[in-house]
């Protein structure tokens, strides 16, 4: 594991702040262990960090209330959502109150006419699809986990639809959220654009948490298109898949989905999901509009894969057979960790412009072979973002070392290739000496907004800055 | 015209902060009354409010020299660009210096692999447009007049286009800024999603130069469409024309482009542009796809018109007849002027839930009537954002605050409609009162992060906040 730092803990507020927010919420303030160190628990290679205490809110005013007692005592706030957040976001290196979200899980208003929503920050993904589907309407972003939309909101979350619908900084219109001295904003009304004013809603997309909580997140919906259709091809190298990727998208093709997965994640899916792909490059894709435009667009992406070598192309618009792929590039986390049963998959997210990605991605694999890691590709090839998934013996020093190694030497690489370190999981506490390195001078004014806001760092403190 | 506050003076500042510059610049720095004049005027009905010098910076280095002394001296300093913004946004209430950035107006790069270019902020849209054409590029954000990007994204910018491309925050990848401390920025790199971070790109985008001054802007591109077609449709009223342009949306046409013209700006372009367009509320529609899908989704869009209405559904591929159509769209705002030779245009700029549209502009109408205004209304229905144009004698008072009333009264109606005041055009001078109405306890975060950065107030003072 990745030891976190822990920062110095304001005892006697902490003491005194549970006390009080005990009196208020009774059973749902818990300082159980087993409770506590579940809240510090993400899906990370970061040491648990837990809080002092859980409480569980049913209203953005008892939000509000929580975080007015922990500001007057100076006591640490970690918003918490599924728990699955990938960079020890939900750690409390200083202790301090997890206010976990999930109870606050009510869809308040489906605007049809208007295509946009308003949920409460527990309502996940998955949740507000189901209820949306009688409607004709969904909500595209679908990060790996069945992740809360608010914790979405938090890390800027995106998955494999972006490269149609954007990430979450382009799909939520407004926020409401309790800020640090415990005032409750509205970012925006729900107008489709606007330019009142300093982007508070962007801003707080992606902060983490760190300056202020989430308790309402105004989402664009987009109608259930017509025509569906899903493709996939192989191809003789990582290279000739990504140009085929590349071209695809300067072709102006509008792909809902384009995912690359490198032979060894193709191997791990046939294993696990019982498919018979050929052990090869892939390049999975989904294709939205008219039925007739989504066959259009197949039969287009099929010329351009040929051009660069793909073979075994299909496409259809048969659902079970699309769903049946989607399914396994879904389980793919679970079948790659199957190939070595008992082994920590460490996950990276860089993400750099297209014409680097297939050099990026083959250094990568190339350094995992040197160093002798276990490691699989699959990315989210037309934003280039792709994530090497790392199968670790936690136990071992050696191992962990060159894993860290490894993830250090990909950011760094993606950064000198004018990429990012971070395409959708966020900073946390493990990737802040990337953020400095990528940076540099602007996060002089990340570190200032966070002081103006929130003096005594009470807002998820250690993430990020 | 409406009086715009002035602001204290900092006259020993502003002197010696001149006087360092103008040392530095030479014929660089003008102080004529004529161009300081011309530098403080804007497209607005807001009186004019020159500042103490204008200055032609060639580089960042420059801007940020420039800044600097402005820094030490506590003075004003106001970024220009083309002069076409519409709510006082560089009039210098506290005198001060002008930043003219229309001599950095170099394309620095054209990554045309991964869509996005690298321009200075003096590049206009058009200016840019013409230079990607060879290579099957566009940008896609187009504000009424040909704009500077800096200027654009300063504004946070839209147009036209709006509805299936999105805004200025939308297509903004990376800015380098200087900030008012002089500090040299860039906001992120050129990967097409991060999750880097605060997201200064977005902080600055709209902030109005109050902020931090913009010295590049790196922008996505599109691939110009293999098949562009166009469609015109009349309707019986601009209620049925904004049911038809929901539906549109609602049924997932990509559309490129979805306008609503009244009866009134369908003659005043009748007569400008020697067109014969029956006199009834139209929608101009605009579709981009393959040469298949756009013929197809113009039919689409013709079966939803007649459903509610639609008469003299015409639709065409011929670039001729629609550059014809557009360029007439385009003019719409001169047209207007003719209706009342000498008059003064003042555009509103509201913004509401599309289910709320036809209501607004229908009130509007009825509003202006009962004022006894010469007003006619066009608008991005698409993203339910119109614009009502009001033909003013501005020496006549009466007429003057009566326009004040229905702007005033427009604003308050969007806002009462959970929409804006302002979609596209900004908050400048003009509407900081609406501000407050709209998003009220936010602007307190606004005011606290404009306070950190920018202390002593020099960056584009009286703006916004």
């Amino acid at each position: 594991m990745v030891q976190a730092t822990a920062l110095p803990r304001n005892e006697a507020g902490i003491d005194t702040a549970i006390g009080i927010l005990k009196q208020q919420f009774g059973d749902r303030l818990q300082t159980g262990d087993a409770i506590c160190e579940q809240h510090g628990h993400t899906t990370t290679w970061i040491t648990n960090q837990p809080p002092d205490a859980v409480v569980f809110p049913h209203s953005t005013d008892e939000v509000a209330e929580i975080i007015r007692v922990c500001a007057a005592h100076k006591v640490p706030v970690i918003p918490f959502g599924t728990g699955t957040s990938l960079e020890g976001h939900v750690n409390a290196p200083a202790g301090g109150v997890s206010v976990d979200l999930m109870q606050m899980n009510k869809i308040l208003a489906v605007n049809s006419q208007d295509l946009d929503c308003v949920v409460q920050p527990g309502v996940t993904r998955e949740q507000l699809n189901t209820y949306l589907r009688d409607q004709g309407l969904f909500f595209p972003i679908d990060p790996g986990a069945n992740a809360s939309l608010g914790g979405m909101a938090s890390t800027r979350a995106s998955g494999t639809n972006a490269v149609r619908y954007g990430t979450m900084k382009d799909n939520v219109i407004a926020l409401e959220a309790v800020m640090p001295d415990g005032e409750i904003i509205r970012t925006a009304q729900r107008a489709k654009k606007s330019s009142a004013g300093y982007d508070l809603t962007r801003l707080l997309i992606g902060s983490e948490g760190t300056l202020g909580l989430i308790t309402e997140v105004t989402l664009r919906l987009q109608g259930i298109p017509e025509g569906i259709s899903s493709a996939r091809c192989s191809f003789p190298s990582v290279d000739a898949a990504c140009q085929a990727a590349m071209m695809t998208i300067q072709f102006g093709i509008p792909v809902a989905r384009i995912e690359l997965l490198d032979a060894a994640s193709v191997g791990a899916c046939n294993a696990y999901s019982k498919l018979d792909l050929p052990e090869e490059p892939l390049l999975l894709l989904e294709f939205h509009g008219s039925e007739a435009s989504v066959i259009e667009q197949a039969e287009t992406f099929g010329g351009i894969a040929e051009e660069f070598g793909g073979t075994g192309f299909q496409a259809t618009t048969s659902t079970e057979e699309r769903n049946k792929l989607w399914q396994a590039r879904h389980d793919l986390y679970w079948a790659v960790l199957q190939l070595r049963p008992g082994a920590t998959g460490i996950s990276t997210d860089v993400c750099v412009p297209i014409s680097r990605l297939a050099e990026c991605v083959t250094k990568t694999q190339d350094k995992a072979t040197e160093l002798g890691l276990m490691a699989t590709v699959a990315g989210h090839v037309g934003d280039g973002n792709f994530h090497t998934l790392l199968l670790i013996d936690k136990s071992n020093p050696d191992e962990m070392g060159k894993a860290d190694d490894l993830v250090g030497w990909l950011n760094d690489l993606a950064i000198s290739m004018d990429g990012t370190c971070t395409g959708e999981h966020g900073i946390g506490q493990g990737k802040r000496p990337y953020l400095q390195k990528e940076l540099g001078p602007a996060t002089r004014y990340m570190k200032m907004i966070k002081a103006t806001f929130d003096p005594d760092n009470i807002m998820n403190p250690g993430k990020i800055l």
